[in-house]
């Protein structure tokens, strides 16, 4: 496995960084004259694969492209590259013929045979939507080089699912949204995005639950509208207003619970710092408060890179390639709890 | 108030100190001559309170005896008296007239007009009951002295509630429990102990809650059985079975929860060094477990003098007197939380 254990990217200071983690361009494609995955035979999904492979690896793509064989790896790096947010849940559990391509910095990473023949995704830290469209543009325009795409003059490029018809595009961004968590008017923010056909996802995307006060946020519909126009709504006209409103409950929280903030946020790092034994799910519940508390400045000397990092380290797989074996659930809770103290001791 | 806020005694390395927080004996007399408190006047009472305040204070009795009269004390001041163990809840809240004369010590105390003409009683840390029962017999004999106690050749000494007719006596122990409590076991001890005729109280004795695992133990009857008797019972055949109980219970968790053992601890020392905000149950649930983790030497660099004194000084009265001032639960729980942190980040 080419992926280390620290992880790839965590900018602190990246554009609104205090309330969005990272954002994400996806684009589906479908290669000319195959059907769709779920149609396809064993062995037009292997020359998928192989066609895939060879246009991901052959240069001109992305910089040290290296390629995954998911029926190959092992479970734990399955799981790694879901952590990774590098492939989804759907391409890890899939028994199909499937792979992913993965450019050195990690920013690119391309699922061949998940729902459609290529999902491509370029990651970046914070808010840069037009930064990851521009930069996946680049990617699908070198792909298309060597690749005939399924397109419809009518309709736009052909996919699995008509959600994605169209551009095909969707933008996500991961939201760090604790103050509206603690000031519980994040249902408010779920209503709000429903009405604006924005899916409102978990930390692990399609199906998965919120952690650590993280919601992924992602535009639903592609059809009849320009790429361009998709980002500028969700960039310059929805996540403002979202990042507006966390901010005003961040700046309420201070005003008016101040102590119980810190309270918060104090005893989650106190926390953090002592514990033997930690779950997933409570270390990322600590690790959001710690964060919020350094955003705000109520805690201090805490390295916000090691605590963005730390929630990516925290996780199964991660915790599992770190200590070089597999775990049970204990061990797990402990090794987790080792790390977490150790790294937030160092100040 | 003579009354300082640091408090009296906290031996670490009294007897048994490990399980036996602190021991007492108290006998219950009355004066010959007068009706029980709940039969008498107004001016009966207070000429009880008069002749006792001029025996208690006239001299022979402990060094430094002080006498504080209750219904002019601040509420504040009686709190603090019940805090200190050194006057029943009963004897605060009564509308009675009534006083409390101390020691400079604070090792004896002896209430007027609560339930008997006279409470006396005297407390030390750890199990030494023989001490404490020698104490209380010396200021006894020396009370009786100036003091014609109610007594009756066939029943012994006369006292309002009948199970504390005949010697007079009881004995009771302040006992730290954390091991049975966190392995379910503590009911079979208040079982045990019921069989056995003794009663289990809370941290406040008669009608308080168990708060921070300790259990108030003390014989019932005192009737038909001489004062040695009674002594010797609790302290040579009860009290070593419930310590070995105990020990046996912390062994266990070592052995076999180790992990889960020092992760309750070290939580706990991390909250209390970090949070900003404590209840008092759960400022003294805390620093039970970090007592428990430092008498089993999971927890270093921890002062057990500091800990236990701390069971004092987190409680309101304490706190008031403390910050110098009336406080709303709020600011309570502020101020608690502030003098916990400072204590235990001191090392």
């Amino acid at each position: 496995m080419e992926l280390n254990y620290h992880g790839p990217w965590t900018e602190s200071d990246a554009p609104h960084s205090d309330v969005i983690m990272s954002c994400r361009a996806r684009v589906a494609r479908n290669i000319a004259g195959f059907p769709f995955v779920n149609k396809a035979s064993e062995r037009q999904l292997q020359e998928i694969l192989n066609i895939s492979r060879q246009v991901l690896l052959g240069g001109g793509i992305s910089e040290g492209m290296f390629w995954i064989d998911l029926p190959q790896a092992t479970a734990r790096d399955r799981h790694l590259l879901v952590e990774r947010h590098l492939i989804s849940k759907h391409h890890a559990a899939s028994n199909l013929r499937r792979g992913v391509a993965i450019s050195g910095d990690e920013a690119l990473s391309i699922m061949v045979n998940e729902e459609d023949h290529l999902r491509m995704q370029i990651l970046a830290p914070g808010l840069r939507l037009s930064h990851v469209h521009r930069l996946i543009d680049e990617v699908d325009d070198a792909v298309e080089k060597s690749v005939d795409y399924a397109f419809s003059p009518r309709w736009g490029y052909l996919t699995a699912c008509p959600t994605n018809v169209g551009t095909g595009i969707r933008f996500s961004v991961m939201m760090h949204l604790p103050a509206l968590k603690i000031t519980n008017e994040i249902d408010r923010v779920r209503r709000a995005a429903k009405d604006l056909h924005l899916a409102v996802r978990g930390y692990y995307g399609e199906g998965s639950e919120s952690a650590g006060d993280f919601y992924q946020i992602s535009n639903q519909i592609t059809l009849g509208r320009t790429e361009d126009e998709l980002r500028m709504e969700l960039e310059e006209a929805i996540l403002p207003r979202i990042i507006d409103y966390e901010l005003k409950a961040r700046k309420i929280l201070i005003e008016r619970s101040c102590s119980l903030l810190d309270d918060r946020t104090h005893r989650a790092l106190g926390i953090l710092r002592s514990a033997r034994l930690l779950g997933t799910e409570e270390a990322m519940k600590l690790l959001s408060r710690v964060r919020l508390g350094v955003h705000l400045e109520r805690l201090k000397n805490v390295d916000l890179e090691k605590v963005n990092r730390l929630f990516l380290q925290i996780q199964p797989a991660h915790l599992k390639l770190h200590i070089g074996r597999e775990m049970d659930s204990d061990e797990l809770r402990a090794a987790r709890a080792d790390i977490v103290r150790q790294t937030m001791n160092q100040g």
